[in-house]
């Protein structure tokens, strides 16, 4: 039985003029944040606000990398050449390591963003590119898919890699993700989803959408902070698991 | 009498599929390289590739840190808010120096580029913006037309200053350049040029467009490649420089 | 008296995963839709969408031209060359033009967004080259502050001009806007503005910041949704205009 | 026989600062110039001169529609959505025709770019989509290539289809061109392209690879302009077809 876990959540993905999500709510509820660097979502000023708000109150900043795409949030496979999603990669945490520095910390982690996340798990040309351009920047962790293909690469490229699971999504028996087209793959009910988050850190287990026992053993749970509802989620699950006695904590080291 | 001098040159500024400069041979000219970051020309693969090769040859990187202008190449004023305008600074340097590290060496200065270096001349608010950028970034020297209130505002704001001149623009008498709209502002003979360059660094003056003698004690010197030509004025610069006497070193440290 | 006045509102102001104001509610209240073009905000599906919306309801559909400026949501002035700001003109007009008329309709007139339309209000060079650019497209009329010299110029250039009125805003004596930075600049009283909107429209007139009292004959009252009060505002200024038997209709023609 | 054939290029790639290919060159060449909308390249003051000059000479103007991506030059295949795919096809043809009115003509086809174009060969959701967004703008031809289930879906959803092919690739047996990674695929002597050129009007036939004899039967013929030698090649291939009894005009109506 894990002693701690860590909660994260997608931040500082407004833009300019255009606001998205709340930020000062989940800067409070997580203990690690994935924080846009400018290619899917973000600005510079965005991101020097979210670094200075999470080194006050100790969370872990970590680089939400993305393909370049602003007009598709992200959220669109890109046949990017290795070369350039290499390069992308360590741009962007490096982007966001300056305000990190600058609010007295540093980049923590790194968590590929949207499509990106999605497609290095059966990507390997894509997934040696990401892990290729967080070594170029540094060692830093890696958050992907519990058990995926993706993290398996990046460990072999030398980085830590850490195991994040979804307590509000439906899982396949393979530990896969039920696809957002099925109906059930979203979880809504916040008591539910609490229960999920518990019986993930303390039992190692998750039930899949066919009713078997799967066994998953995440570092960190993603949370999501978009809509009222959701914040309300996230509140749910950082309750129901410090109810049971886990410690919420972030799984990289945060530099003071 | 200066025993050296350090020649700088934009570098970096193709994109994409769109290349502009002989980056190559100016890297054998120079000792100092302003690379763009992204916001008016340049890319990740682009800046990784200059940090390499300006490593190995022990050429100092600079960020030459623009508006937000790919449009335009970061040749238009942009009435940009003094916050907006420091957290873009910093992120440009930010994502400079990731490429800078991997390349065994970091960041070694500043150059605010086109619109930007001229505005900061003039307006206070926004020569106050780019200095908080960088010292937000780390006190890193800041390249400026020399003796302009610019850089006297960098200097107040804690960043060493590095006074800049054209051997190849024409002077007014207070020290400013002559508009490139005026016949005679850019000068074109290699041999011309070289002499001036050679007269600015032994004897620390220029000839103003008007015949006056001014003084003029440059740090750094700025030469081009876009052209053909360009390269070939800035190798006799090189060369005049080095039969003179005078060592053609970095004006900032190159980590190592 | 004017039998009927024309109310305007920036729509379509979203952008990919982004959303801004509250399109559909606006759409119900005004007569003439200014419809971001891509370059400020907006994006192509936004504007096929609000095409189709504004076409069924009869509502005018006006082209929001704007710098190009994402970053910056078009409130930034950019120093852009009078070519380059025409031509930028048009291509955002012919954009849109193509959803008008998949829609069953046409760019009914162009209305420059932001600090543009500050901009070419003392900026002859700018000026010129919005109405040239409109005038490229096709001799569309141009909505700007009413009496303003930016408008001159597009009447000399062969625009029908179209005066617009804030009821929200103070003005000076001189017909100016007071700026936002000063004390009393913007009015949030939906009554008090309506009353506003009335007399604008019934006398000519509006009192001044400073008591004074001035003449002003809009064709078109600027009208905002961005925020749950503006849109309170919006109905409030609509519902006493029609309260005031004045006809709320397009100044200009809807092609169907 | 074919009496006539047309040739065509992909023109105003060029970018603000940056220029690509001799577009001047290329516009005595070709009877039909594919031109960029602004997505993989070109912008509004690029597509006005193109434009412009194409009208002058005759040249039937093109829209060469790419995803959107400048960063990639859209070479990149994007899962962008049916609906944006649609849209953003649209809106660039809207754009450019806003120019072509301009100058006295209108837009007469479409062309898909790079990646694009070759997604739709078998991605059909994408094809029906770039088909749909050409419809939304009007019925206007589309070029794609030669026998491709792309043109087929075009042809479907009522838009005239017309037959490209290369004479300076390589075909497989299937009619479709041999992948750039195989050696041969790209032919490079100007005699050997051009007398390909000929046969496949005079005769409707190219030899595929591996020594087959295939049936192709295009109505354009696509030429490039982005290298002196390309440029040299493009001639070589008027001159042959002229010197052959081929006329070389638009296949599509150039509007007066």
């Amino acid at each position: 039985m894990a002693a701690w876990i860590d909660l994260n959540s997608d931040l500082g993905e407004g833009r300019g003029r255009w606001t998205l999500g709340d930020d000062s709510a989940m800067l409070d509820i997580v203990s690690s944040a994935n924080v846009a660097c400018g290619f899917h979502a973000g600005d510079p000023s965005i991101m020097r606000a979210i670094c200075q708000s999470a080194a006050l109150r100790g969370v872990c900043i970590g680089a939400h990398v993305s393909y370049d795409d602003l007009a598709g949030f992200g959220r669109r496979f890109i046949d990017v050449k290795s070369d350039e999603l290499r390069d992308i990669v360590t741009y962007q945490i490096g982007a966001l390591d300056a305000f990190a520095r600058a609010a007295g910390t540093r980049v923590g982690y790194v968590k590929p963003h949207g499509a990106l996340y999605n497609a290095i798990v059966d990507n390997d040309a894509q997934a040696e590119a990401v892990a290729a351009g967080v070594a170029q920047f540094g060692p830093l962790p890696m958050v992907g898919l519990a058990q995926s293909r993706g993290l398996e690469i990046a460990r072999a490229a030398g980085l830590r890699i850490v195991d994040e699971a979804f307590a509000d999504r439906a899982y396949n028996r393979d530990g896969t993700l039920v696809s957002r087209q099925i109906d059930g793959a979203i979880l809504t009910d916040p008591d539910e989803i609490a229960v999920r988050a518990v019986r993930m850190v303390i039992d190692g287990q998750v039930e899949s959408i066919d009713g078997a026992t799967i066994e998953i053993h995440p570092s960190t749970i993603c949370t999501h902070g978009d809509t009222p509802g959701s914040v309300a989620i996230a509140v749910a699950v950082r309750q129901a698991l410090l109810a049971a006695g886990i410690e919420i904590r972030p799984f990289a080291h945060v530099a003071q």
